[in-house]
């Protein structure tokens, strides 16, 4: 991802995140975090996020996606110590399509995204609904059709013990200047 | 608190969720919570609020507060051995003028409660920022002018082993029908 590639997504996911409603700091709006997962491809493959806060025992979040964005398939393991990361995702505004383990659907809402995906139990949220993903759960969401802003509502992030199905992605995000 | 005052306060905080674009699914608005902590003087001592997630690790909430009324002085002890509860509040709304132990304030933004306080360092937060409350520290807070939509972000909730300050007050609300 290059500089100029990365301000675009940030700029991008602040005016989702304003047409949301949802009030930031300057320093949070300086703050967003954009995830190309080291594919090079980020409008289809990437998450845009703001950390509010990561203590030792909770986390929350502010994440934005594109339309048809997709954060890739991945799952939390058990990390210094404790279980795996728990995190209930919360629909702001547009729609989420997220897949977890469980009952396949016949189809699905969601493109298959460019990175390789195994669970298709299909959870559709709308703004107000939520979903819980314990931890080892093998999950991956797409924004819907007007994108979606997500609060997550989490144990301690440590992203980078996150396992990707896709052993060709990356967490964390090299940016050329 | 009759039951026509526990409606009232329900369907304002709700005006209040609806006024900060806060998505609530039917189910989450009928939830909604009254504390009025046993006192019989909701709108100077009480909080709203609706829980989305209390998992054994994780918690979040919404909040509301009227102008001027008053969450009392309180703290988090540790329960089912695990340390006291830890709790981000985030200012979504309004004004929150919110007092931890510290160096306490010259004078204080906020009216005086109608109940023990005994804590004076002052936080004032406005949309957008946001305050973590560490385990066992004494803490009340009270909404501003406008009132005031806050987002917790905690561990597990625990509301039945919260330590009052005042000894009068009591978490569960009692409706009289």
């Amino acid at each position: 991802m290059t500089r100029q590639e990365y301000n675009r997504q940030a700029a991008e996911a602040l005016a989702y995140l304003e047409r949301a409603h949802i009030a930031l700091t300057e320093e949070e709006k300086r703050s967003v975090e954009v995830a190309d997962f080291g594919m090079g491809m980020v409008r289809e493959l990437g998450l845009q996020l703001i950390v509010y806060i990561n203590t030792d025992r909770v986390c929350a979040k502010e994440m934005v996606l594109l339309p048809g964005q997709t954060c890739p398939e991945h799952w939390h393991v058990p990390t210094d110590g404790r279980p795996g990361k728990e995190e209930t995702f919360r629909c702001r505004a547009g729609e989420v399509y997220l897949y977890v383990e469980g009952e396949p659907a016949e189809s699905i809402r969601a493109k298959l995204p460019p990175s390789e995906v195994t669970v298709f139990h299909e959870v559709i949220l709308h703004p107000g609904e939520q979903y819980t993903i314990m931890p080892e759960t093998k999950h991956w969401f797409q924004g819907g059709p007007e994108g979606a802003v997500i609060s997550e509502f989490s144990t301690r992030s440590t992203d980078e013990t996150d396992i990707f199905t896709d052993k060709r992605l990356i967490r964390s995000p090299e940016i050329e200047e």
